[in-house]
């Protein structure tokens, strides 16, 4: 095994791996050939996913006394049911079904320095849950059922580099809670691990820079959930990041290369922003239960599917599934399928020409801990529709109305295709001014170095918020926005 | 309300109260000052404790199907029951009574500048656990039940300080567990908040400065476990915290100050740590459950206690308590009484200069996240001999048979008086040396300034930990010891 450089050299050679290459001319040949590689291995890898009755599921059964929905080995996940009491809140209590898997599965990036740059492996998978078929994903993105072939698969390719990880350097090992309105506790440990030892490449599998990989971020629906929950536990907290990604410091881009060194002057200090979220943490006085799935409450269970009664939120379907290249290539399972598009957006601005983003500390039933840091703006807005009018999000109409000019990032995005169904989202980030912009009890302004630092330790930004803080750092490679976007702050 | 000094001055100041009038002269004077108020406040405020048989209690109740004691109320705590698995652990599965208090309560420490120097107010308080009647507490100690004046006592004083924080400096806010072993997932709000406003001293208060706080950490069972909790969150990490205690950097102390330094030398880097915990944490393989209190197996009910057939453990017993200078008069209530008492000790050793504590990733059936930062050795050996040889602790035998030369703290403290009845502990902080000292896989040298960090969040530190660094901070202000550490080190 080579030495690795120090840990210490660590932040600014991911920096430079994400600067590698990403001239315009350069990064455009370089998407070109990314997606071409993509559609000649779809040729040889695809999934055939059928609807299928709830009923009909092979391999599961519904539990006689609790209707909860159970694979036949015991593992995996069950649908339950869940009962979410919120006093005061614009829904103070309601019930719902929710997934239940409680095992801690692991997403990892593996890492390797080739010429001279920080390369990262990455997959393009099939997940039935995907509309595209596939998306890039971690070099090993496995529950542990999984890796203890609980389904008699083949072994996960690469699993060893982050089962023993003694002969690595991890980069980062943080567990990360995921969706809490659909999952019951669950995350996943998001590991990210340098290697000097011969990797050999497999069929399916990439080497791409961080440059390449960010610049996958602006295509639609590329870059999967667990991939994007990954890079954003990246060390990207960098002092002289200007200077490695040659940045004169004006501009939107300016205010976020600043906002990323980790002294940058903040709206909120640390010690403040950790008081504030106790605060909203010990103040919510919620509770949640898990409860029969066949006590929940305006839900409306048929041989097909489980659906709300208004048709809004999300229905539990069957799928029946035929893959090549995946483990096992033939199964049913249920799923998750959103009832439409959902938006997610943060609201960022420049004070004191320090890029902040408005984060709000969101209850979800599912969280371990009451409260997380999400996005300004997380909802289906067809669902929010149904709710009583306290339920709107604060913020929806402002990202909604944003002018052109002021987007800085805007792609259809979904979550995690083994779980949820064609789960899309509108990803978006919006600059506005944040002095125009009132602080609500639930929302702080914070720096992106800030939300590093949070990401090193468990529960504090959710799924959606790790997603944005990935399309962040995208931004930091890529070309400064067309329209000058100091117009965006002080014009119209 | 006068402006306060910039929060980034708040370490420093921290340190100035910590040195304030700590020569050896003077602080004897002053102990002598605070042990005569104790003397004289006990005069008027005392409790009787009686024992009485559990089925005796009044305003408490057997649930009749699950054998669970619960107050009528419905408020307070219950006594249940706990299923613990932890395949492969010395003792792979066991059941036990537990405490199940879901409230978050608050350990409020209010701190105010007069004379040039913090102070902070803390109270002479008495608790029925309590083996000496009156121990110093927090400013305020108060239940969910208490603010809420569930039993119609009067007024927690002080509490406004902390329900209403807007006009003061938060200076630390962070939810911590307490006894995992005896608590199902109970966390306490730990607060230090410093006002400019005009306070009222109240009986049974007084204002010290950390000198003299700290001071008192070497008498016997005179400081709390609430205070001492709270105390650890104070953020000492300070750069030029030997300028502030005029220590020559030699000895013992000066690598204790240097510890303290945010960006002393460590053997681990904080990312390395964070690893391993999480590590450790997704490596253990555990699980727990509340089960009704006529389910534990192995212990004994009778009309008077709960009781473990070893005779070992802990016991459930029932008290009688009439109090003056407490929020109600007279009560009766179940407490948790250990078998004999305890030991929860700290092995530190200077590793380049800097001093580390070797801290045990310690699983507890009643922690949120599996797995905390503990002491290296924490538990009652009377009951060790009772578990098979596997569950003996790595480092007991190395923390009883230390040359005393090396012991650098030796005192006996108990645990919360409210909830436990003289639940006493050797607490030590022995110096070793590292390189004679294998590391076990679970436990880690960690410096001073590295717990620090960890202390800012959540589910890191267990109460046991937290009240060794107390104990640690108070020796930065405690003479050197008096045999030059070094030989300690270097010799027998």
């Amino acid at each position: 095994m080579r030495m690795l450089p120090g840990s210490a050299e660590t932040p600014r050679r991911l920096a430079e791996s994400l600067a590698h290459g990403t001239d315009p001319e350069n990064i455009a040949g370089r998407v070109a050939h990314i997606q071409q590689w993509f559609t000649d291995f779809g040729r040889y890898s695809y999934t055939d996913v059928t609807r299928v009755p709830l009923s009909g599921l092979k391999g599961w059964h519904h539990d006689p006394a609790t209707g909860d929905i159970r694979h036949d080995s015991g593992k995996f996940f069950t649908i339950e049911g869940l009962a979410a009491h919120l006093p005061g809140g614009p829904v103070p209590e309601w019930t719902q079904p929710i997934i239940n898997q409680p095992e801690i599965g692991v997403l990892g990036l593996l890492v390797k320095e080739t010429d001279g740059v920080l390369r990262a492996l990455v997959q393009a998978k099939v997940e039935p849950g995907n509309r595209n078929g596939l998306q890039l994903s971690p070099t090993v993105q496995a529950t542990r059922s999984n890796y203890t072939r609980v389904h008699r698969g083949r072994a996960v390719p690469y699993l060893e580099f982050f089962r023993d990880h003694r002969n690595h350097h991890v980069i980062a090992d943080v567990r990360q809670s995921e969706q809490g309105a659909w999952f019951y506790r669950k995350r996943n440990r998001n590991m990210i691990v340098e290697t000097t030892d011969d990797v050999e490449l497999r069929d399916g599998f990439i080497w791409l820079t961080l440059g390449e990989l960010y610049a996958m971020l602006a295509e639609e629906d590329r870059i999967n959930m667990d991939l994007r929950s990954v890079l954003s536990c990246l060390p990207l907290s960098v002092p002289d990041l200007d200077t490695v990604l040659r940045s004169d410091g004006t501009g939107f881009r300016g205010a976020l290369v600043r906002s990323c060194h980790p002294s940058a002057r903040t709206r909120h200090s640390f010690g403040e922003l950790l008081h504030w979220l106790t605060d909203v943490r010990t103040g919510t006085d919620g509770s949640t239960d898990r409860i029969p799935l066949n006590s929940v409450q305006g839900w409306r269970r048929t041989a097909e599917t489980i659906a709300h009664e208004s048709g809004q939120f999300f229905s539990v379907i069957g799928v029946e599934v035929t893959a090549r290249g995946r483990e096992v290539s033939h199964w049913t399972q249920p799923m998750l399928q959103p009832r439409s598009q959902g938006v997610i957006a943060l609201l960022v601005a420049r004070i004191d020409g320090v890029l902040h983003a408005l984060m709000h500390a969101r209850v979800e039933p599912g969280y371990l801990d009451v409260a997380e840091l999400a996005p300004t703006v997380q909802c289906i807005p067809d669902s929010v529709a149904v709710l009583p009018a306290e339920a709107r999000p604060p913020f929806l109409d402002t990202v909604l109305s944003a002018a052109p000019s002021r987007v800085r990032y805007n792609t259809v995005l979904s979550e995690e295709g083994g779980r949820f169904y064609q789960a899309l989202s509108r990803y978006m980030i919006v600059e506005t001014d944040a002095e125009e912009t009132e602080e609500h009890p639930e929302f702080r302004w914070i720096a992106v170095h800030q939300l590093m630092e949070l990401l090193r330790h468990s529960h504090y930004l959710n799924v959606q918020a790790r997603s944005l803080v990935t399309c962040l750092h995208g931004l930091l490679s890529a070309p400064e926005p067309a329209v000058p976007s100091t117009a965006g702050v002080e014009g119209s």
